[in-house]
């Protein structure tokens, strides 16, 4: 059983529930964030053995599935780039568009390194709006400075 | 004259002027965000014809640089994908990781459709952190449904 | 179960049936465009609930597959690109070759921003000519404007 | 001097001139469309030897370049695939997002063959929209059967 | 049941028969093409019902398969290119060799416009010679000159 | 000076002569089939001393031209692949579509082998026909048999 | 059953025998090189008919893989390009670092053409050698000359 | 002044002088291999000051290309991989052909390592053939043996 | 059975054991560095026959496997390149901003040759830090110099 | 004038110079590792103001040249990856072969994260061995754990 096998038996157990996303996060663990679990279930982060079996029983997964859930995953969600899919696509874009100036930005404010990737957070909501709701996602990620040796 | 000649031609004026992209940005225009006047001066967003000409006066730059700095740009920042930077690169892996989980949340929530990348904005600031100060991005795209037609 | 899987059964289906795209369409929702039914039965759209069940009883499909039908796809309907069907191409060579002239032309009329490809709806019709019939196509697209902030 | 170059002389013409596309395609032949003679200025259409020194005098171009815009050039205008133009990406994403629809629709239509993009015309224009105006494009491409011998 | 699956089997009927594709595409249908029926057979062109239910009998397919012969297939014969072949590389070979010549020769001949891939065909013969035979081929296509509009 | 030089210098020649490439390549060598001596012109193939420095005179190129057209180049005519150019890519999707027919039918006949595209010869001509005329390519190359050792 | 089966039939054959490809192929034809045979076992070259069956009968695999090791195979034994596995990627960098010394001197040699890789043969030794022993490699293609026409 | 730019120097200089490979090769070191001179004037080998003196003095280049051509050059001579020209290409081709093939009989022969692309030389020679001259090549690479540790 | 398939084996075989890789390595043979046998059971490196078989009863392979973990694979562990994964892209970003750094400075110290990768050794542990623990990495491979000849 | 700029007019006057990395490294900074020094000069890291003139001054460089030395680069070594070049193309053959066995090592020590690519230092050193001399390369980074949020 690959962790690809345990994304698809998630997506399929999921659909048969009718249950959320929102949902299925804050049965397995209320303290984390749901974009924490769903990337979990989605095979791109790591879930605690508690957590793991708590998805799987939740689920109906079988018990390799438990398994795999608490294992460090192969991370790369998308199954190729550019990503034909609209929706993450204009993620990518916005790298494209905006790559340079974050880079002349963030380095003009903090000095040569980057933002982390791995020491990141996020969350994601509604943001109401007359003119049509907006989604915001607000990401915080630990400046890196180059270590000169 | 092409777009990334002017855009060689800011990075010369920027680099001798000694002056950061804020106060650059602040100078073109205080109410707009320095985001959108980088992007700008980097080749990736329209300024207003007066902005544009004030750039040109701050920056030394020629006449036609301020032509082309109104005009609307061929977008794509970055020289070759994936980033070889890496400060460019992990916005890039966290679109490869995070991209399903996007997917997933943002279309619970909304229903079919995207977050724009064009009615699109966002901010950049530094959040002082005791373990090593971190960099925080707002952003907030509208939702578009996908129209049934 | 996958999306793929329901196109694959969608072809076996309609091909032992000897429906036309045009008929299994109106079947499922006589008010909405059969482009639109189509796209969704080959992965490319979401069908409501009670389409999706129209649909699965018309052609035969498992329980699953109407669960499916009506989930949000992974966008994305080409094998790989460039596309290696002709009939597919010339849409793909018509992009490369005007794709420069549209950019032109639809940002001198409506200034800096892009024809949405998801606020967007789409005919298609045979012109007759006696020189030999036309495929007719009339794409209508909101327009957004690149936002300032 | 290539055709490039002459795209390039084009751009840096009109830009000083101040004349938009339209303006310019009315000039140099008004009873052809503007998207042929625009497209041609930027490299993707042959110009006819009147219209092509009417172009050169009209945007004070030197003589080898009337020649070259009457010279058939080596089509292609996107600098690189799938394009980083937001603009442009939507045309290239409604063909892997419908790419197969069309054939599909097109075929069960027409029967096995192709809509050609070489005897194929197109219009675009501006469609009042009280919720945002709309870019409205009709194409029309000539059907051809593929032949059996 | 897919196109490549039809293909895989009539390869193996074909390989147990010990039949050559010039017999199986003469007992299909004499008054067409080798080539063609040959092409249909490996999933790139079509056979008519009547030809595809005699091309099942006579390779023993199962009557799905007999449809999907009749359909028209998603074109596209290489694995992946450029051909890793050597007899279909060679012909790649000769487009990237003479792929210029043919367009300057061509278009100077024509006029501004293709040679049709849909409105072609050929032959295909050993041309006997002393100092080793030669493969003869013998291809027509429509000449289609790019419409102005 | 590089051989792309010398094939900028030929068109750039050509179209301030106003001559064809048929009354160049004939002016040239006319025994020699005109693909031949245009594909040498466009840097594919290699002319003869004597031939070079015809064509030297004949389109005012300078000493090291002549040198140039005269010595073996580096193949391959197309700046990227798959060509951009419709006309060039109707021939790379015969390639896609006809590959394996071609290869099924010319081993048949002749056994584990390859058309030879070095020992190769090819003509061109107009095809008139009523329903338009056609473009006939005749191509024969030498068949190689795969060596046993 | 493909050719890519039976590659993986003989792998595993050969794996449970213990047998050397040297021996197998000595055991199926002692006159020809077992580089050819090798080869052939691995999908990349033609047995007679005889050798194919006396391969079968020799590692125990079905009727149908005789008959395929008998048919002329789809060329390309890397699963992809550039070879990721270290022994096969250094004769790919020796194509990348002597390709173009090859091109200078063979054609100095022999004048404008090539050496066939079909009309090629090769031997392959252990060279002892006290400073550790080394690949030997012949190699001896035909050489062809480019054809005027 | 870059290596590629001694190349191009070189190329020219050659042109110029009428002068072989061969000559210029024993001129420079009669004593080493010309394909290893030959490839050091093509930038991808090094020669010895004063050979690289010599080089200069001989064929005319500035003190720069000395310097240069005794220093360590970045080595890839191939434009693009794969390689566009055929006398290139059919080494490549070798390789993908006979790739898995040169692994299991030199793996058979001397255990897991590989032939050394750095320990290695090379002989190239004519060989006289009534039915055509043949190309030969004699490769031979210390066998290095993977390290356990 | 593939080596691929060994390796899913033994990722299942560990997980159900519990057992780490440092523990595995150890048991089949200490007096080997824990990354090669590691490498091998990822089915990069080659066992022994007796450490095969330990592994193969260790961890419960059928014997097919053991066989497999014997035999020298076809080498190159990523799925895709560039890897997807973010600890494993931090290498290959290592060799992208390094990569230039490492070849000056290793020929400077060495001359002309490469640092091997096949003669080569590596340590991997844990180095304590106030600030945060580091990843320590050794590594040893032999310089080996370009020959002349 | 961009970052490619200085590193050529770097080469040219190191070159000219005849001065080793090692004696321009101590030159600009002593307490500095050599590493860093080189890579600031061949683009990838930063100098300090008064290192970035005391390199100018050494190798007599633009005022320019020392801004630019002391800018921030957009990092990338390497032409094209994979590398062309064999003493770097190993160190990404080494990512290859290990990347998979570095992930299951580090993360079974670490737990659920990456060595930072940032926070990271590295020596270089000649390890003399009798049976030829071996390049030593000592890495360390600092283990960032993913942060659960």
């Amino acid at each position: 059983m690959t962790r690809d096998d345990v994304t698809q038996l998630v997506h399929d157990a999921k659909r048969k529930s009718g249950k959320s996303w929102k949902d299925i996060a804050a049965a397995i663990n209320p303290s984390v964030s749901p974009i924490c679990i769903t990337a979990a279930l989605l095979g791109q982060m790591t879930l605690e053995k508690a957590e793991a079996e708590k998805a799987a029983t939740l689920l109906g997964l079988p018990a390799d599935a438990a398994l795999l859930l608490a294992e460090i995953p192969y991370r790369g969600s998308i199954p190729s780039m550019p990503p034909t899919d609209p929706l993450i696509y204009r993620f990518y874009e916005l790298v494209m568009v905006y790559g340079t100036t974050f880079k002349e930005l963030i380095q003009e404010e903090f000095g040569d390194g980057i933002m982390s990737a791995i020491d990141f957070d996020m969350t994601m909501e509604r943001q109401p709006d007359p003119k049509g709701d907006r989604v915001k996602l607000n990401m915080s990620g630990k400046f890196l400075s180059y270590k000169r040796y």
